[in-house]
């Protein structure tokens, strides 16, 4: 399984993937699901993917193969758009399809998402959540983030703390708060947990971290946020009224 | 959808379930997903459903039909023991499909899971999940809790809270929160809610209550744990050491 999370606010975007891989309970390995590309003071995507590995690999080396073709409507470094971006995206998961889906076996999950992120000079910083048809939609208004993956048991606290003019530290803290969640109650999503932060129109500035399972801070959070729900919930008074 | 919960403590047993049953986000409307079935003094069962609503129906009158046939395989009030009570249900489950699923399209989710509770004099409070095909598990040990239908959003605030020392009213309070967290993020389950509470060994009284939207205890958690949980939120530092 993965657990994958992007965050768009009005200071920037935090992008947050674990990196779980398993094909079977027996056969779990580590697999990098978050991929930067960038020219710097120029253009900035980054994007997290979920779904079969083979595919989202696939689509990956597609990416990078049409890379300098100068082709808009396939290289990255050419295209004019965050719109056209996505939708090179989409035509890199529609071309996997068109290749493999005759060979797949139904037993097989063939299928991906992928959450992409990115700004172009002059542009507005967009944040998309790609289907595995290849269509997407765009993260705006009230909506700030997308997830992938095991997306349930983090979504909660997701809602309940994030807006947009949440601080990019906030989202960290949230966003690996979501991760703890899901990691107490899905053991197919782990660590290392690799974490983006990207400051509006900077352009350049992109910071990534990769938080191994003993990492201070993802044990802090652990730690932290056990006790401070216990409190919270012993805040609480229980129900007065009931006779049982 | 549906979102039922049932705690097994050493104190006794709390079941609560949500009402809300939808055939397509156009028909929407309240079915009770809560039943009891009880001999005071004598014996105590309680069960909540979830899945296809004509299924989970069909169990319910199966079961009432088999009631006083004396026949210990089928009749909730002549089986000897809480293991033979939870093949009475997985029996009933087994005789709906036998009947209907030849006439069932494939594109219907014919399938229920339910959870069961309760207690025959002389013997010990148990608490089952029943499965589609009518086999079962048991609560016992570290888990304390099943859950059947929308169990995901909910699930991390159980985790967090119960053990088996858990009193009543806690365990009550917390499957609200999980409850309201649910609720937040699935529109398709709702109010009323309803709670159950037996005290192990009582045989006779068990408290129940209906909390409708408006409930001052169900407004109270969700107000009183939105605002906790802010609270928590803030307590916890962001990452101090990164440079972004």
């Amino acid at each position: 399984m993965t657990y994958c999370v992007g965050i768009l606010l009005n200071e920037g975007v935090v992008l947050a993937s674990d990196s779980r891989t398993n094909a079977g309970i027996d056969r779990v390995s580590t697999f990098k699901k978050m991929h930067i590309y960038q020219q710097a003071g120029e253009r900035f995507f980054a994007l997290t993917t979920a779904g079969n590995l083979s595919l989202t690999q696939g689509v990956l080396s597609l990416v990078d193969e049409w890379l300098y073709s100068g082709d808009p409507d396939k290289d990255l470094w050419a295209t004019e758009s965050m719109f056209g971006a996505a939708r090179i995206i989409g035509k890199a998961i529609r071309e996997m399809h068109k290749v493999d889906d005759g060979y797949m076996m139904e037993a097989v999950d063939y299928s991906a998402s992928i959450i992409l992120t990115g700004q172009i000079k002059g542009g507005r910083l967009r944040l998309f959540l790609i289907y595995n048809a290849g269509n997407f939609i765009e993260a705006m208004g009230d909506t700030v983030y997308f997830q992938i993956g095991e997306v349930k048991y983090g979504k909660p606290i997701l809602d309940r703390i994030l807006t947009p003019e949440s601080s990019l530290g906030d989202a960290v803290k949230c966003a690996l708060i979501s991760f703890d969640s899901t990691m107490r109650s899905n053991v197919s999503v782990g660590p290392p947990i690799d974490i983006l932060l990207y400051r509006r129109d900077s352009m350049e500035k992109v910071f990534v971290d990769r938080l191994d399972e003993g990492d201070p801070y993802l044990q802090t959070i652990h730690e932290k946020w056990g006790s401070a729900i216990l409190e919270a919930f012993n805040q609480i008074s229980a129900q007065p009224d009931w006779d049982y």
